[in-house]
């Protein structure tokens, strides 16, 4: 992205309005009293930049008739900052991407918040600012929200659930079961860098360049591909879609391989990995092509359109960097293969678990 | 309710099909590899019932066009199992009765779930499978869902969010800034049962009597008195909802007056506290007024209607024992006053806080 990494700094946040005198969370900060009236009206609402009503217990939202998507994301990253944003930018645009991978145009997302007892609230309150900008930028209100306080060790520090509704615009089909032989796969620019953002700091190891979370909202992107499709006639060329989250380009390309009941070839050498991933995945022992992304997206495109998506993509500042990556065939149903930069070819397969935990 | 208490056995939980060599949750379950794969193909989606698609990253719903409400809670209650329900149909019904305090119609519910490392597999399957229960039970599907998994002391056994999306019927404007002076305020049944419930399990009191939970799915309850107000040519006769969990009556009462600007006025000898909970309640110095419930419902009428609501609301199992217990006036805006059986007037006010922490 070639925008400077959001700007954290929690020893500068100063709640909108003074809470009550504490600078901790308390037990009653979830309780459903004053205490939790004040967290909401003092620090959620103002982050939020919120003209909603508090008052309810859901939020109403206007819709054509048609279909909308739903999703939900629960994030758990340590730390809660890392270079390039916080669990508060990954948690909005995490689930932004996951309405855009079904074509949708989101409408609303909603922010349950648990907490534990004893988090300082300037934490809590650099968190809600980054949703609210978040949130902002990607033309998106964070509609409705919940908090609890759990004591001191039943969590660490904070999670965040988001869920997001989306509507879907007519004619739009996109799904992982549509890959077809012959798709171009297309992915929208370099990968592995959220992984190694975490890891960076998580193991305190100096890589040489500070390597940033690409955390991006991609509904845009895929509003862009969608309407350039639409342009040159073909409404449907775009058939599947997957941001690359846990597990990596791998799990991604396999997931819909598997649901396609088709084969996934990559040509490795033309995956876009930055260097300073290279060279931190060889050091660290781990698959850039398994490595979490936050901001990218990889698509299953009709071989026809493909340039014209990807021109679209590469239009877009999300898309800059986007490439085709390979295709799909016929063969070795529900498998993934690379064809390697030394002339042969390997099976890619997920992880049984994962290679670093709590990356989201 | 007149219904058995819901049985919950995690001893006698089999898993639909056999998950790999593991009794027990590990972190990469949640990594989004092969064990995440497992987790939701023979255990999330047998318990659910779907005949989703696992493979897509949101889930999509037909809606006419119109209003649609959203919302989001998430339950950390300690303990997990507790008389008459589990965190998995408290997390369930509780959402649900959000979108009915907006006079929606549920359509879908999504799960987010983070759990502890360790935790033991027959008990996050016993909450999955009373958690499709109940949302059959209610004719609501479950229709995505996302599995965090946190180091071993990083959370307590599982918190679950749910979130929920449903159709607000044309007409119906059900909001706490409508209640007005001279609205009749009905509760539809018994009072603080669930916080006794939890509160009986964790301190291992014996009342004598078990008390279970009232936890219990209201949105039929909710369409029976807007079709009975219909019916009777004042469609908008039901002002304000509110299901007073957090808090108990006395939040709920007190946030509608502030939200509308109005005095509330009850009249404490007409509000149904059982024995049992009146009991358990001076035991352990609780005010019942604020003990939650996870069944009931509190409704701001206009008094040329509560006689019909009170008869459609009778007339459901939900709604049995509802009762009017109090008025809106225009005196003492944003405040409530109960009217004791000594004759006299005292002022109810929030907690600061909470008395009874993770009761949902």
């Amino acid at each position: 992205m070639p925008e400077a990494p959001m700007t954290i700094d929690p020893a500068n946040w100063v709640c909108p309005l003074p809470l009550r005198e504490t600078k901790r969370i308390m037990l009653g900060h979830g309780g459903g009293g004053v205490l939790s009236e004040e967290l909401i009206e003092n620090l959620f609402l103002p982050a939020f930049g919120s003209t909603g009503k508090p008052g309810r217990d859901s939020a109403l939202l206007d819709v054509p008739a048609g279909r909308i998507a739903v999703t939900t994301d629960s994030y758990v990253v340590q730390p809660l900052f890392f270079p390039g944003g916080n669990i508060g930018d990954l948690a909005v645009n995490g689930t932004i991407n996951d309405l855009a991978c079904s074509g949708a145009v989101p409408i609303g997302l909603t922010a349950g918040f648990i907490v534990e007892e004893g988090l300082e609230l300037v934490v809590l309150g650099a968190v809600a600012q980054t949703m609210g900008k978040a949130a902002a930028k990607a033309g998106v209100t964070i509609v409705t929200g919940d908090t609890k306080v759990v004591g001191k060790g039943s969590a660490d520090q904070l999670f965040i659930n988001t869920a997001g509704v989306g509507v879907v615009p007519p004619g739009v089909e996109i799904g992982p079961e549509r890959a077809r032989p012959g798709d171009h796969i297309i992915v929208s620019g370099n990968i592995g860098e959220h992984g190694v953002a975490i890891m960076s700091v998580r193991e305190g190891i100096d890589f040489g360049t500070v390597v940033t979370t690409d955390s991006a909202p991609l509904h845009r992107l895929v509003a862009a591909m969608l309407a350039a499709c639409a342009a040159s006639g073909a409404p449907g060329a775009v058939h599947a879609l997957r941001d690359p989250t846990r597990g990596g380009l791998v799990a991604s390309v396999v997931e819909i391989a598997k649901a396609a009941s088709v084969g996934v070839e990559l040509d490795e050498a033309t995956i876009p990995v930055p260097e300073t991933v290279s060279s931190a995945c060889s050091f660290l022992g781990l698959d850039p092509l398994q490595v979490a992304n936050e901001g990218k997206i990889v698509a299953f495109v009709d071989p026809s359109q493909s340039a014209t998506v990807l021109a679209a993509m590469r239009a877009r500042p999300e898309g800059v960097n986007a490439t085709i990556i390979g295709r799909v065939v016929a063969e070795h149903s529900g498998m993934a293969v690379t064809n390697t930069p030394f002339g042969t070819t390997r099976v890619i397969d997920r992880e049984l678990g994962e290679q670093l935990p709590r990356i989201c």
